[in-house]
């Protein structure tokens, strides 16, 4: 049985069909469920998949999960392994379910062993008091900007029309600079914004320490936090409308780095708020 | 057996002490370790034990694995349910130990079944690129400023040298405010500052929607993710003095909000970055 995705039209839907399958051990527990997934030749990255399709595959097994309780608020992708191309088997399991709120453990196998972990938190929102204290930052409409070149970049640029306010990529000429991006991006061809298309977006810079050092420096996410201030009500008012995202480095330290991310609708919402610790060396 | 803390007159060190005990499980793996450990009566919280606490006493049980490769980079801490006084089992597993970066599962289990789950990512660090752009805030130094009130506090605060450069505890008068908090804190009685006691410091802060609501309403952080930017060497010289910590709230929605902090030792290194996602109720 495959599991129909909302389109079967779209590579990032293509890239999120899930096949149930047996336990990958007997002594697996009751609640786990195991899916069969495959990474996509057009969200290929550098070494292995683009790590914003990983995130939203651990979280689509949470939303495939028949135990499922709520919306996801929080999800950490720790990548332990690059992961091969081909399949892999994903096991997501609950492993407590309060009245509002579900805690969930993601794992990606290969042949390899543990390529990624995940944990996840799920909850049922109540309508309540709401604030924002990090404002959009000012940027012309995405409709007068031009896209984003996607020359020598790898296949997953492609997949997304990314338009720079700032911070495209540098010159590679050394010289230090700050490190903030922002940009408009939307999948491309354009599809509905949903909470995986959202998880994925949330990694979608380049390593800060390139901006930073104007240098060609080998780099890669060890760990993703992203926390979801949307429910699928509000994403779905998002629509397929652009979303201004935006990140900065923080402090660099004998090969690791963390940068911190925002992602708001066009409307102007802070839709979710992104951190990661990424390995550089040299 | 009990395995010794470095000290164990401190009350940190003392709450820190795991014993080794059988696997719960007879199908556990074979690389598990599980531990005894207790929650500490001079740490506890409104309900529970201080989660900094908590996310120490998960990184001791990573630190006293024989299989540990390096020293904490990364750590994820999910609170699943409220942690009951007394013994708590705590397992800690390496998923993947890659040539300079080990991932690590941590569970806490008691009677209830599971109470946190955490990740966490030890690394062997290579002396390379360093930079901060994140300058630690001016402030007056600690030793010109008064310790802050404990009065009414839960019992945890005690064991913290609180001194407050702006946002301490709201008046409680419905007044919206900028949710910034900073203040000087040092373990109290002193104690020299290690990666578990920076662990620890990084969820000092009471919740960031009282101060931004001015109104009491219950909050308790569910996910707590923190980036360790020092090794043991850094830690050594910032020894017994004050760490200058800062957070503020970004996005509160509809039961959920975010907030963000940096430690900086005394001298102006950035120590830490730490982030957390927060449920509150009305």
């Amino acid at each position: 049985m495959v599991v129909e995705p909302a389109s079967s039209s779209h590579p990032f839907d293509e890239a999120l069909t899930l096949t149930p399958r047996e336990p990958l051990t007997p002594s697996a527990a009751a609640d786990s469920r195991f899916w069969t997934a495959r990474t996509h030749p057009l969200y290929q990255n550098m070494v292995g998949p683009y790590g914003g399709l990983s995130a939203a595959q651990a979280l689509q097994a949470v939303l495939m999960h028949p135990l499922l309780l709520g919306q996801p608020v929080a999800l950490t992708v720790n990548f332990a392994a690059a992961i091969a191309d081909g399949e892999l088997t994903i096991e997501a399991r609950p492993l407590r379910t309060n009245r509002s709120t579900q805690h969930w453990s993601i794992v990606f196998t290969q042949a390899d062993g543990i390529m990624l972990t995940a944990t996840a938190i799920t909850a049922a929102r109540r309508s309540t008091y709401s604030a924002a204290d990090l404002p959009m930052p000012a940027a012309p409409k995405p409709g007068s900007m031009p896209r984003a070149s996607r020359e020598e970049r790898p296949k997953w640029f492609e997949r997304y029309d990314m338009r720079f306010v700032t911070g495209n990529m540098p010159e590679w000429n050394g010289e230090e600079s700050d490190s903030l991006t922002q940009l408009w991006v939307r999948d491309e061809p354009a599809r509905a914004l949903d909470i995986t298309s959202l998880a994925a977006m949330c990694d979608v810079f380049y390593p800060r320490v390139w901006l930073r050092r104007g240098r060609v420096t080998p780099a890669g996410t060890i760990t993703l936090t992203s926390y979801f201030h949307v429910g699928a009500e509000e994403l779905a008012a998002a629509d397929g409308s652009f979303v201004l995202a935006q990140a900065r480095g923080v402090r660099y330290f004998n090969g690791y780095f963390d940068q911190s991310a925002q992602l708001w609708s066009e409307a102007g919402l802070l839709l979710a708020t992104s951190h990661q610790l990424v390995y550089y060396k040299q």
